[in-house]
């Protein structure tokens, strides 16, 4: 089928992406390791709109942003299916994934790392969005931690990036109190091994937030 | 295959793109025209999160967001596909899509209505973003405006209603001289007769953004 590579950046919850889902499908491809304070000619030749990672590279071919990677893929090895097959339950899984990526996860990060009257104003848009995903997907039969597809693999991004940028920065929005429902879902969902596997490292991701956004002692 | 009903505004230019999409696949559907100022129980139950139009309801089951429903309608209406058949393409249709909806429509809105700074800010970066787009993807191949697919009916936004919005208002950043190619290919896709008698009428669209946008003169 042709070579793959990926440009990612280790950091990166988007560059996971990609991977995980290369995984669940069976597909081996190289990674090529992007340094995001000084990215490579080959990054830009590739993503010349947005400069950013994930890219995947397909004989040649680049695929950029990581919804729009995650249905290539699935389109091109099609066995082990990321996405639902019935066109409305597919057309649920996009919305949530829209979701997530352009209501969550801009709110947590300015929730979490913003300050004064901006954080706090994020904080409240952010509890709201928590709040409506809890209500309105999380635990649904589409989307109860027992499978991982489309729309799991994207919602790592809440079940472990979020907490994840909550303990470097000392700052928790999404907590076991307030969301039972969202810690629930994601218990079961990071319990696969398949992901206990392939995700980066709790203690080192950890360090490595940590060592960018932890508050300065000096 | 089932009642089909689209919850629109006549102005939403992306609740257009739910109907031409439906008559390109030759589908009946019923419209219900909603009151953005005062919106119906019936839209706010099928669209709780958003509380927004378009929404396409089949069967009873609602899918919402433009994007999604363009999709959901290729996927369900198999004839007079919207969507191209490779991968790649595919993936490049729905890259600029989203660089369409959440780049240049953000920034087109922000640098024509906008004032003061923020408004010259919006006004060169989304000169910025046209020159992208007239440079990658305008006039190429997969967006020629030789047929109608998904990504012309997305990208009507730019040669359409874009330039209603800057008649409306009395402010032009989008123009022939300084974009010949969008324009170029705006005018070979307005050309297909599809279009002419689909797209709400030019004086009567104006007449009602000028309604809403025109700098008042009291």
């Amino acid at each position: 089928m042709g070579e793959v590579k990926v440009f990612r950046a280790w950091r990166s919850p988007f560059s996971w992406r990609v991977e995980l889902a290369l995984k669940i499908k069976g597909v081996d491809y190289e990674i090529v390791d992007e340094d995001l304070s000084n990215k490579s000619d080959q990054l830009i030749k590739y993503n010349p709109v947005h400069k950013k990672v994930p890219v995947l590279v397909h004989d040649g071919k680049p695929v950029v942003e990581s919804l729009v990677i995650l249905e290539y893929i699935d389109e091109v090895w099609t066995e082990n299916s990321l996405l639902p097959s019935d066109p409305f339950d597919r057309a649920q899984a996009r919305f949530w994934a829209n979701f997530i990526d352009n209501k969550l996860f801009p709110l947590a990060r300015k929730a979490i790392i913003g300050r004064g009257e901006d954080g706090e104003k994020a904080e409240e848009e952010f509890k709201e969005a928590l709040k409506v995903f809890e209500k309105e997907i999380v635990g649904k039969e589409l989307f109860n931690g027992s499978k991982i597809g489309y729309l799991e693999i994207v919602g790592l991004l809440v079940c472990y990036w979020i907490p994840i940028l909550q303990e470097a920065v000392g700052k928790q929005v999404l907590t076991r109190d307030t969301f039972p429902g969202i810690y629930a879902w994601g218990d079961q969902l990071l319990a696969h091994s398949f992901l206990k596997e392939n995700l980066p490292n709790w203690v080192d991701y950890l360090a490595s937030y940590k060592a960018r956004f932890a508050p300065s002692s000096s």
